[in-house]
C-alpha cells in the first residue's frame, strides 16, 4: 500500500469510468485522466441483472456448469445409421440446425438441403416433388439439438445417413453427427445435385460401414486428446481442422491397413476420402463439443450459454439455467471472403450449429491458435489473436486442455457468461462458412460473425425470471 | 522532405551510432538523443569486409546464390543402399555429421554411433572390438556433406543403411539421408544397445524396401509442399516435425494400404513406426535442405553460407564463395531441457548436420512459426517469434514458399550472408537435440545454441583473399 503521505506528494490522477463527460471535465482543468472502458449494460437488462445478483447464486451455478462441461471426455465409439441411433428419430424425421424451423420460413440453403435429402432418401425425384412431400406435411422437421445430435450449416440429417456415435468417457453422455462430405457443392451448403446425392449413398455404403468397422477393430478414439494437440498445430477446431484430421488418419491408418473386414479398395477408398477433405472432423469436433454443452445444461441459476445454433433464418442460444429455452434473434450476415466470382449478394444468413465449437471454448474463441485460418475465413493473424484475448471478457474460465501455444499456452476462453455478453457488449465471435443464398448452390465462402445482442438480453431476462 | 525552416522552429533530437561515449555526453547537455545500436564489426574482419566491398561483386554474387538456393524444388523419388547408392561410398566407408574428423578427436556421441554403426554391419562385437578396427585403419571416415548426403547428430551413415534419394525437379541436383530412428536410444545420439542394432536391421529388411516400394508404386514426393504447408501447422522442419510427418503419412497412407508388393505386417509395420515417430521426417527435410546447398555453391564472390554443420567437437561452416573449404571452431554447449534425471553435466557439444535446416530458412530461422516447440527446446513463445526476427538481420531474402503465419506469412529468413554476421554480430540461432557424452547414452535433452563467430570470422577473410 502507498502511504497517505506519499500520495499528497504527487500529481492526482483521476480514474473515471464509463461515459466520457467527466473525464474530458477533468482533463480540461489540466489533471491526467486514466479513462477506463467500463459501460453500462446493454439497456433492458439493468433489472434482470440486479436480480441476478440479489439472487446470489450465479456464481456457484456456473462454476458447477462449467465443471460439468470441462469434465466431459468424448471418444469417437462407432458409427450408426440415423434412424436406427438418434433417439427420438423416426423413417419420417429430418433433423436440421439451429432452433426449431417451419418450411415456410426456411432459408435458400436449408431448403436445398431437405430437397437434396428427400432426394438421397429415394422420397422425391426433383425439387417440386420434394416440397410437395413437405406440404403434405408428411415429413417431420426437428432441431438437432434436440436429440443430442449436431450437424454443421444446414445439419440435415435424415433417416438413412451414417452417423457418427461418441460417448463421454467420464460420464454417461451420447452425441451424435453426420460425417463430413467436403467444401463445394455438398448438401449441407444446400447444394442437391447428382454428384451431392452419390456422394451420400457412397457415405452410406462404404464411409459409414468401413469406419465403424475400424471403430470396432482398433476401439474408441480420444476426440479431446486429437483437438488439444491439433491446437499447438494450427487448428481452431472450426473452419481450420487439417491438423485434426490428419490426426484421425493416422489413429485409423494402420487398421485401415490391416483389413478391419472390408474390401482392399474401400479401405483405400475411406482413406482418400478423408484425406481429400481437411474439414473431415469438423462434424465430430462438434460431436464432442455437444457432450459438453448437453453435460453443462440444466443447472438452476447458471448464466453459461450451452447452445449458440443458427437455422439459416435464426440465431438462438440457450442457457444452463433455463434449460431447453431457445432465445432468438435474426440470424446476421457473415463479413467474409468469397469463393470464385460469388459475392456478398450471393450469401444466405449464418447457418449450422458448428458455433458449438465456440460454446466449448474453440473456433472463434481458439482463433489466436490458429492464425493459418486467415487464409480461409479473412482478416489478419494478428486480428485472429486479438479476437482470442477479447473472449476473456465474456467467458467464465480457460480451457485446461485447449491451448493457445503464441499465449504462452494459457488455456482458450471457455464457458460464455451471458451476463457478461450483456454486461460487456462484447459479443462472441464465430468464424463460419458461407452458404449460397439460391436452393442447390452450395458453398460461396467463410467469414466471420458475432452472435447477436439480441439473444442474451433475452436469455438474462429469463434466467432472471427464474429466480425469487 | 521537411522543409528545412521547420527543423529550426523545433528541438533538435542527436541521432548516435555505436558506442555510448558521444550519446552520454549529448544527454547530459540536455539533447534528446536517439541511440542506434550499429557497432563496428568484429575484429579481425574490417579489412576482409572492406576488401569485399571494394571488390563490388558481393551483390550480384549473393543474389546468384540465392536464387539457386530457391529455385530448388526437392522430390523423395526412392530409398537405396548406402554403399550402392551414395557416390564415394565404399563397403568400408563410414560417413559422419559435421567437417571433417580423425577417430582421436571425436566425442562421446560420434563414437558411439561408429561403435554402434560398426556392431550393425558384423564388423564388431563390442565396443572394444570397433575400436580395435579403428586403429588397424580398415574403415574410412568421411562427413556426410562430402558426399550430397546429410545426418542428424552423429550423423553416421554406414554402408548397408537404407538411404534416401532426392531428386531437384528443377535441376539435376541429388542429395541422400538416413532415415530417422526415432528419439531416445538411438544410434544417431550415440546409442548402441541390442535394441539400437535391432531397429537399424529392421529399417534395413522391412523399412527401406518398403518405403522404396511405396515411393515407386505411388511416386515421387514434393517434399516443399509438405514443408511448406507443415509451417502453417506449427512445424519450423527442425525440432518439430510433427506436422510434416503427418502429412508425410498422409501421402503414403494409400500405398500402404493398397499393396505396394509388401506383406500386410509389414506395411502396418512401417506405418506404425513412422506413427511411433514424430521427428521421422526430419532426415528428409535436411536432405531437401542440403539439395539448396550444394545448389547455391560455388558461386565466386558470394558470402552466402551453405553449410553449418557440427561433428561433435568442431562446428563448420562454407560459404558459396570459398566452395569446399570449411571454416571451422569448437563445437560449443547447448543451452536446454534435459530428459529425466540427465543434466548439463551429461551434454556433449552441439553435434549433426541438422544445421542444415538454419541454412535454408527452417530451423531456429522459422521458430516463429513453431511456438509449440518451447516445450521441446524451451524458452518461450514470444521467444520463438523474436529469434525468427533476429535473423532477418543477417539474411539476404524471405522465402517464398517457407512462411511464418503469425507475422502475417512472412516469409522465414533466408540464406544467412556471413559478412551480415561479422557486421552486426547476430549468430544464427538453432534449435538442437543434445546427446550424451558418454558413449552408449543416447539422448539426454534438446535446447537452443548459436553458430560460433569465429567461423564467420574465418570465412569473410577467406572470401576476401579470393577477391582481387
Amino acid at each position: 500500500m502507498t502511504d497517505l503521505n506519499e500520495l499528497l506528494d504527487t500529481d492526482p490522477v483521476v480514474v473515471t469510468a464509463g461515459a466520457d463527460l467527466l473525464a474530458d471535465a477533468v482533463a480540461q482543468q489540466g489533471a491526467a485522466v486514466q479513462r477506463t472502458d467500463w459501460r453500462p449494460p446493454v439497456p433492458g437488462t439493468e433489472d434482470a441483472l440486479a436480480r441476478i445478483a440479489a439472487a446470489g447464486r450465479i456464481t456457484a451455478a456456473n462454476r458447477t456448469a462449467l465443471d460439468r462441461l470441462l469434465a466431459v471426455r468424448p471418444f469417437l465409439v462407432d458409427i450408426g445409421v440415423a434412424q436406427d441411433t438418434i433417439p427420438g428419430m423416426t423413417e419420417r424425421t429430418f433433423l436440421h440446425a439451429g432452433p426449431p424451423l417451419e418450411w415456410a420460413d426456411a432459408s435458400g440453403p436449408m431448403r436445398g438441403a431437405l430437397i437434396g435429402a428427400m432426394m438421397y432418401e429415394g422420397l422425391a425425384a426433383t425439387a417440386g416433388e420434394a416440397e410437395a412431400i413437405v406440404a403434405r406435411g408428411e415429413i417431420e422437421l426437428s432441431p438437432c439439438h434436440h436429440h443430442h445430435a449436431v450437424g454443421p450449416m444446414a445439419g440435415v440429417t435424415s433417416p438413412s445417413m451414417p452417423v457418427a456415435i461418441l460417448h463421454d468417457d467420464s460420464g454417461d453422455g451420447i452425441s451424435y453427427s453426420t460425417l463430413n462430405e467436403g467444401l463445394g457443392k455438398v448438401l449441407r451448403y444446400g447444394a442437391f445435385a447428382p454428384e451431392v446425392i452419390d456422394r451420400l449413398r457412397w457415405m452410406e455404403a462404404v464411409l459409414g460401414p468401413v469406419l465403424g468397422a475400424v471403430l470396432r477393430s482398433r476401439g474408441p478414439i480420444d476426440l479431446q486428446s486429437l483437438i488439444a494437440q491439433a491446437l499447438q498445430m494450427g487448428d481452431d477446431g472450426h473452419n481450420r481442422n487439417r491438423a485434426v484430421t490428419s490426426l484421425f488418419l493416422r489413429e485409423i491408418g494402420s487398421a485401415l491397413i490391416d483389413g478391419a473386414d472390408a474390401p482392399v479398395a474401400q479401405r483405400r477408398a475411406v482413406f482418400d476420402f478423408i484425406n481429400g477433405n481437411d474439414h473431415f472432423m469438423l462434424n465430430l469436433v462438434m460431436a464432442a463439443g455437444k457432450l459438453g454443452s448437453d453435460a453443462a445444461s440444466g443447472i438452476e441459476a447458471s448464466s453459461l450459454v450451452t447452445v449458440m445454433a443458427r437455422n439459416g433464418t435464426d440465431f438462438g442460444i440457450r442457457l444452463s439455467g433455463t434449460g431447453d429455452r431457445w432465445f432468438i434473434a435474426p440470424a446476421p450476415s457473415v463479413e467474409g471472403l468469397y469463393l470464385g466470382s460469388y459475392t456478398e449478394a450471393d450469401a444466405s444468413p449464418d447457418i449450422g450449429d458448428s458455433t458449438i465449437t465456440e460454446t466449448v471454448g474453440l473456433g472463434g474463441f481458439a482463433m489466436g491458435a490458429a492464425p493459418a485460418i486467415v487464409g480461409f475465413v479473412g482478416g489478419t493473424a494478428a486480428g485472429a489473436v486479438r479476437r482470442t484475448l477479447a473472449m476473456y471478457e465474456i467467458t467464465l474460465g480457460e480451457h485446461p486442455s485447449y491451448q493457445v501455444p503464441m499465449l504462452e499456452f494459457r488455456g482458450t476462453p471457455v464457458g460464455i457468461d451471458a451476463t457478461r455478453v450483456v454486461r460487456t457488449e462484447v459479443r462472441p465471435q464465430i468464424n463460419t462458412g458461407i452458404a449460397g443464398k439460391v436452393p442447390g448452390t452450395g458453398m460461396v465462402g467463410a467469414g466471420l460473425v458475432e452472435a447477436p445482442m439480441e439473444c442474451f438480453v433475452q436469455a438474462v431476462n429469463a434466467l432472471a425470471a427464474t429466480l425469487p
